[in-house]
């Protein structure tokens, strides 16, 4: 079930059954010479969607642009602040908790994102403590939970990985997540030579650094090895697994 | 040509023949007995993507959650502080800006953001003005021009909607918008009687204000006229409309 | 009846009967050859301070530097950034508030303002809507309501204006806003040859295309033609209408 | 000269000659059962005007909304948060310094205002500071200077106080700066007995407190005292003191 | 007591006693030749641990970076925004104020704080005026009281203070404050010669201004006198005057 | 060699040598039963300062509140929003990146410190991204490096404290981290008796839930083993690594 697709009586409707969502956190940055701007968007978009519909729980709208500032020297990176990335997910999660909402699963496709995203749990959580105290002691606020899960570490998935890939699956513009793109996207997939075949790595610093370090904007990786069928196994697999996670968190 | 269907290199290449991208930009709000709450990111994202595909011009991702805290009672509805979408919008021009982009055009999907796009456009002409400054003289910053265009005023459309639904168009919840996002999502197609058929109109105000005036969410519309097929036919119209206007200011 | 002028126990007794405020807000920018950079201030603060004096209403501080970013090339122009603005106008629309105002009519004097104001008024509004909500479900807040009307559409205005000037007005350094300004200021009427008589006109984007564009700050407009007597004709008509509307809004 | 009743064409001319301009800087808020809301902006608004035509130095719009907190139990008081303050306070002088202003004299008529003043100057300071430096040695930025005058702290002025009122001067809606309002605003003097003749004194805290200590909003004054003539004569002082420092400041 | 070195169930019993903590608050920045960049903040903390420890009430963690940006152009300098230094006075505040404390008296080791710190005052007040408002009439926030004390201000401090150092104590780098810093860590001494003996005086502007003014960092003093012996009585009698303060304030 | 305890010409002289410095950074909350409020500022600072004093390297201020919310429903606990805590560590990097700093360790004391921490890395990283950039194409920033150490997982330490603590070390309110303070600060030792000795484990979430869960505030941890000893061998092993890794940062 989509937000996006839905009317807002099938939202009240479904909130008589579940108080909790699933919103889709990813990036616009570049993935490489084959690998789509949109790959860490796409990614948790793609498996969240699948995983919704099948078991009926409810999808929000994709948060498609997040902390890429150190691929800032690539173009078509586009990034947030994080302290404006904090503002938005306190806006959006203020707007669901406003509905009823009290379970809130972020997918996240992008573990650059990953710090800002506590974070911003934090300062929501900040607010939940603070709630109605005013100065004062204040009772206890709803039972709001968020979750953030990182969709290659559901279960099963980073096996999954391996097994399909197991050189080069490096950990920037990975084959895995470009063929997850490529099964969402056929028309998207690219064929490009890669050289070298499998990008250096290092650490991550500011953006300049970075494209000293990554000409190609890879780390590690070969996604040439990036293919539909291995997008769609790893699919199948992050869809069950987000869906049974979902389940309990959902009704924990 | 979309950003978030690119590799860097492409976006690399486009840079090298024009300074100009298009970015959707809607909200997540209610829309009726029968509208998606996706409608005001979805019609802009559909006619901009089939435009970039069509005309070969840049299309980003969507700016998809946006000003609806006037449909705050209704479930499902996000909303962003003004304060903050300001903020966000920034964030994605200097991102932008910073990869040599020149020419923002901005596809609209909501009336309710109007204000606030053109505040941030405010906000951003004001870094430009003061860029550099830094208290002292300035030399003039770069070309930077940002555009704003609502789908529903682009050149013929809205003689056609009111061609296509001579009675019961009105202002939110159309059988115009709605018609749109039916064409893009004919599964999402939801068949709904209306009662009244017509809604009532009036003035809006704050989110509890709004249920209580418009209980189902329509303003003076009846969208159950709203067909794939009409859906079609205003998307070709806008679409062709937005590739001779964006040509024009990518040009200009 | 001026709140500047007025002891707080008079506002104490004005609040027994009635709950509205008129605010002027406009802009200091400049206005041309012979148009003063208090312009679009001192239009909304003429007008206002009359009406309220002779109908009995009470009209707070002019809120006087708004939006203004596209005249910074012009010497003595001072403008607010749309975030600055939104904080201000909230922290006035709290304060009147909390002493129990529950209609506030802005009455503005500059275009420029527009958006934002409306973006201010989100802002507020948002603060209502998500009041004591605290993260859940929220009563209804009180029946706050803002209000904008340009000074130049108060019924019967523009057709005056345009009585008055059938050529040349223009839409920046007006000689209708020009003359309201000498009819308040009489001693500061200026005279001026204006090159061109009238001046070009063309799109508003960032403060160095603005002079560029439009040399001594005029678009499309020979205030030459300002004088008193006119000022006081549009005064006149100006004054009965916001007291007419004014009257309405606060009762309704 | 008053910037607001101005044309851009004599602030250039004026720069040509000085860098400097004041600013008028005050509050809304009670001043006990006979002062005006306004009495903390149109004292220094009063003073500068007369000042800048006399001795012909410029003279800006006047900041009018201060910090007012702590009167906030008091019908017709408003406030600024003082983040917002220093925020508005920052863009107004990155304004006039934008035109070329190096010397910006603050005329204070409210005591609360001081340290949010202060605080201001060093965000702005730190602005100047931090210029161009962009995490790099910068040099040095231009050499703006700002000056905060309490009006009743200019030369002679607080000994004509004493002298015209040697009790009840108080502290709180005094009857000089009462005095120099109904000089300034003759129409707007107020004949109310007080009671007690004079006010109690104690510490300010927040709104309800200040309330509560002082029933009627006076600290230790008896403004029933204030007179037409009083104002004058400490008007023609505070003008003559003010000339003299700001030439001093102006071409320090 | 010192909160740092306590347990909460110490504290939770400390509360059932008192309401009231002192935080010491200082900043990081150069003192001349042989003052050390901890001097603000270790002052304040030295004399408010013995306090503390001989009459047993409550010393929260040290503040220690505040107003130092006209301090920059000396290494080791840290400064915060006036607004970031707001924000964390708020923070600290609203978590005492959530286990209960209703006195919060600053002992402040930096004359540039005082401003800062007061604004910050107001920013609180502010949020216990409008507290649990949400836009209605608010009843009374909690008896919330907060200090602000400048230890060279405590009752008997300067007189000592000329009295060891009747020439040269100055006001930037005294040997009052040096000294007091040496007695707390004896093992910090430095035997340094002043050139000139006694600093210059002069206002305080921005960073580059003050460096050209006083290139040593001292302003009109001569801390070469500094010593243990000195700031030990010096601390004594702070630390006497303190309690006595204190205790006041505490059930005030 | 510590920043508060030295001479700004002292910084100049080491910065002719080094262009690193090591900031303690940790949080104020409690520690269960028998450990200290500070104990997560006082760790890496007790650390910190040996090493530096051993090394010969700077160690600056200890920044001493973090982020604590859930830790709220505990007395003598003091958090900072996220975003509070971001702009707190931009102005302080800020600040010595002014001086000629270009690798700033951060060594941690606080797990709920690590998002946030990495998010400002993140927003100061943006600001060298965009650095001069000004909308146009920038050329690359300094080499500032931001690194982040938990002081537990120096090299050796953690295989020390399982070695030392083999049952009940737990995940807050550890016996090594109480060990390390008790070794800081022997004054301060306490003797609890904990009931059940071995605290539960589970979940973090907001305040009210975690004292539900945690009531005495330990997470799987049997403080009660703590000792003098045993924190005078974690710290040697500490300072040993810590000055290792900073040895090699600095000069990296």
């Amino acid at each position: 079930m989509q937000l996006h697709l839905s009317t807002w009586p099938e939202i009240e409707a479904y909130l008589a059954t579940s108080k909790a969502i699933l919103i889709p956190i990813g990036s616009t940055e570049q993935h490489g010479p084959n690998g789509l701007l949109g790959t860490d968007a796409l990614c948790p978009e793609i498996i969240a969607r699948r995983a919704g519909d099948e078991a009926g729980f409810l999808v929000g709208p994709t948060f498609n642009v997040g902390q890429a500032q150190h691929h800032m020297a690539f173009p078509g990176t586009i990034t947030l602040k994080p302290s404006t990335m904090i503002a938005s997910m306190l806006d959006w999660t203020e707007s669901l908790t406003r509905h009823g909402f009290e379970r809130i699963y972020w997918l996240n496709g992008h573990g650059g994102n990953i710090a800002t995203i506590n974070a911003a749990f934090s300062e929501i959580y900040h607010g939940v403590t603070f709630a109605g105290a005013n100065f004062s002691n204040a009772t206890n606020g709803p039972p709001l939970r968020l979750h953030l899960r990182n969709w290659w570490e559901l279960a099963g998935v980073m096996d999954l990985c391996r097994e399909l890939f197991p050189v080069g699956e490096g950990s920037h513009a990975t084959p895995s997540e470009v063929s997850v793109t490529y099964f969402g996207y056929p028309e998207a997939v690219k064929s490009v030579a890669m050289s070298p075949r499998i990008a250096p790595t290092g650490p991550i610093r500011d953006a300049e650094d970075y494209r000293r370090r990554f000409p190609d904007g890879r780390i590690g990786s070969d996604p040439s090895q990036a293919n539909v069928e291995a997008g769609g196994r790893i699919v199948a697999a992050a869809v069950n697994a987000v869906i049974a996670e979902f389940r309990q968190f959902g009704t924990a």
